[in-house]
């Protein structure tokens, strides 16, 4: 059956046939890497990709320290997994992040960073500066692409970078969802099949569905992103028409891909002839030191449509993002006159003016250090109350965590004991495709810490607690 | 083959035969509609349904006045027309309204009306005003259908017409396109068939393209719009997923479809449980009087989703439209939320502020009044130095004319030749699936009427002329 696929892919199968026959139950601990490693002849690194990709396939999970386990039977039939698969998780979506009325005071499932870290009184007057300088004829002369002077602020701050973007390669959109939407349109037919990271963004999974793609899930590490071999094996089986990842503290894992996996990521996908659409909107909120290099900053061939925006890092509810489209700019161009015509120009001009003010840089600094400190908050009341045994990763940027809870646990019935106190989270079956991380969720560490905030996570610990009671 | 076909049909195909055989040629005239009637022993309207299908179908052209004539050979088979088109219109659209790099001075092909023509002064107050009311917390929790203020004003316009609209059946969109665009996506799967008019707005032929769908175009008369009689049969015949079209002052014809009319639009499209994607961006631009109602305001069902804009009317650049979506409406919110998230929060804001201030109405009617000057001169000079035969369509709203011209012309090779002098027109086949309507073109009277416009088009007509010398 799997005869021709590669060692660790077979690894998985046979472990996976253990744990759906019962000789292997929920709960039970797995060999040790070294300990399989021995018994098969094998290198550690085929050892871990086989156990990622059980975990990918939601039938194991990894407990900090303590090794690999069996996951709760909530997982599905192993035999779904990394078969691409039909979308069908908006309804899920929807349903969960609606709160059915309930008011939430405390937004720990939230997508959004606190309104308050933004600085929307300078953003104003750059608002009334930007619409003075606005010359109307200029309405429809630069309608392709976008306001001509944010398209250049856009192209500096990639020079500054190291890279060479020009304002013509860059598409202006109504934040970067919709350049994510028309770029996965411009590059796929309904049917095809997309590579993404489990677990993904669940408004790309929503992407997919809405245009009848099927999800190859690539297993996803939560320090340093997709993994490779896994995907170099995907690809020779399902000859994707699209990969759609997040390099730099990717959601909901907070993930950076280390260079050298960017690099290697790029090499894969462009000798293959794949395109990627580089989800990187959380780039510039690294904790500390400066911000990571997109993938992009290594492809050759023009082929990664990087997409950006300004609504995580200077002004939600502006709606403006961007592609950097390498050579698909002049058809993505044509994608976003055909669908919307052109963003709003007040708020491209506000940005411009914004920028060209040369606050911006300022207004990082402090941000960053703000979602470095909630994060270390939060992550040290979620040890300090949910059960022993829950892991929480410590992403070195954005302002989610990601919360792997011990057996026993079930996010999904957690949210909704929870919503009906006010607080809300988002639960692992958001992010997949094939219903899997039912033991996880992600938090929002994007909320100015308050004693409020604590107590939320101190009653989330009790509503865990009282899982298993 | 046509025996169960409605008599007007059976008749259209019959000449159709007569003109592919040959035994019609280019430029013959066909009998008159009064001898036709007495000869077949049928009605008069039959015979106008019959010779619309023709003409939709490019066959035969009507000169007001002096009846039918057999078009140039280069229309196309008649085996094509009426039959679901797969749409390819999108490169042509592109290289048409793309301009080569050559300065515009005449923009008669242009789809905007001048920007002189809107109060940006007035806007960029709203626009500090409206963002100075931000409540930043209102970003996320007004998401779903857009800013609640501006939702609430649309409403009272609909309630003004005597429609009973609830800001919850809005969603804002940006501009009108998003919306056509979401709800055409919504409601088909590709490969289905979607009434469209003939000819059409080319950005409703773009969506279908995009999305895979295939056009039945619906004869539509300059006048009165989408003929009812033959979208019954291509109903019967094809079973359309939607239809899409433009009841007021119709992009390009300028056709305003009467009130019974409309009402027996919506019956026939919701007794056949078919929706109805109502393009309505030009319904306040009516020269006089009142603005017409919408088909929507005969809907008992639920099933037409109207879309409005304020881009035609007060803001272009802002891009802020909505959708009256009815039943649908929850859907729309959804995809809307899926594309894009949210429109622009300050373009939102100041609209709903500057319709608070109660000027909208005054601008209207100064905007009005320029527009029916503006037709007036155009339309003119049109008559003027146009080759004799030419006919033009005199519409009593919007900012668009609609060219028909005599044998031996060709509105391609004027619009290449006139682009060179920097003229620009919107050539015939543009709004066609079928690459009809090549004797046929669109021009803009939305610039005010200046001297070097008056020479633009005296220019237009030296150019025609050389086409038969």
């Amino acid at each position: 059956m799997s005869g021709d696929a590669p060692l660790y892919r077979r690894l998985a199968d046979e472990l996976a046939q253990l744990i759906q026959s019962g000789a292997l139950r929920p709960g039970d601990r797995l060999p040790s890497v070294r300990q399989t490693q021995a018994s098969r002849s094998c290198s550690a690194s085929t050892v871990f990709q086989a156990y990622h990709l059980l975990e990918a396939r939601g039938l194991i999970r990894a407990a900090e320290r303590s090794g690999y386990f069996v996951a709760p039977a909530t997982a599905l039939p192993a035999a779904r997994a990394l078969e691409p698969q039909p979308v069908a998780v908006s309804e899920l979506v929807f349903q969960l992040l609606g709160t059915g009325g309930q008011a939430i005071h405390a937004p720990l499932g939230s997508a959004f960073a606190s309104p308050t870290l933004f600085p929307f009184d300078k953003l104003r007057s750059a608002l009334t500066a930007g619409s003075r300088r606005l010359d109307p004829a200029e309405l429809t002369q630069q309608l392709p692409g976008g306001h001509e002077g944010l398209r250049r602020q856009i192209a500096l701050r990639y020079l500054r970078l190291g890279m060479s973007v020009t304002p013509d390669e860059i598409v202006l959109t109504d934040g970067a969802l919709e350049g994510l939407n028309l770029s996965l349109q411009l590059l796929t037919r309904p049917g095809d099949a997309v590579l993404v990271e489990a677990p993904c963004f669940y408004a790309a999974l929503q992407a997919l569905e809405r245009l009848g793609l099927r999800a190859v899930e690539v297993p996803t590490d939560p320090t340093e992103g997709a993994d490779l071999d896994a995907m170099a094996a995907l690809i020779a089986r399902h000859a994707p028409a699209a990969c759609w990842l997040m390099t730099n503290f990717q959601n909901p894992l907070g993930s950076l891909m280390p260079p050298a996996a960017k690099r290697a990521l790029v090499e894969l996908l462009e000798g293959h002839g794949i395109p990627l659409i580089e989800d990187d909107v959380y780039a510039e909120l690294q904790h500390t030191g400066t911000p990571p290099l997109p993938a992009k900053a290594h492809s050759t061939r023009g082929e990664v449509l990087h997409a950006g925006s300004f609504a995580k890092t200077l002004a939600p509810g502006y709606r403006v993002g961007w592609v950097a489209a390498g050579r698909f700019a002049p058809a993505l161009r044509r994608a976003k006159l055909s669908q919307s015509l052109s963003g709003s120009w007040p708020a491209q001009a506000a940005i411009a003016q914004y920028l060209e003010g040369g606050d911006y840089d300022r207004h990082l600094r402090a941000l960053r250090r703000a979602l470095a400190s909630q994060q270390r908050a939060l992550r040290a009341a979620v040890l300090q109350h949910f059960p022993a045994g829950t892991e929480v990763t410590a992403p070195k940027g954005g302002y989610f965590l990601w919360v792997t809870l011990p057996p026993g646990h079930d996010s999904m019935a957690l949210q909704r004991a929870a919503l009906l106190e006010g607080i809300s989270l988002a639960p692992g079956p958001l992010f997949s495709a094939s219903g899997g991380f039912a033991h996880c969720l992600r938090l929002n560490s994007g909320q100015p810490w308050t004693p409020a905030l604590a107590a939320a996570v101190a009653r989330l610990g009790e509503l865990l607690r009282s899982q298993t009671a």
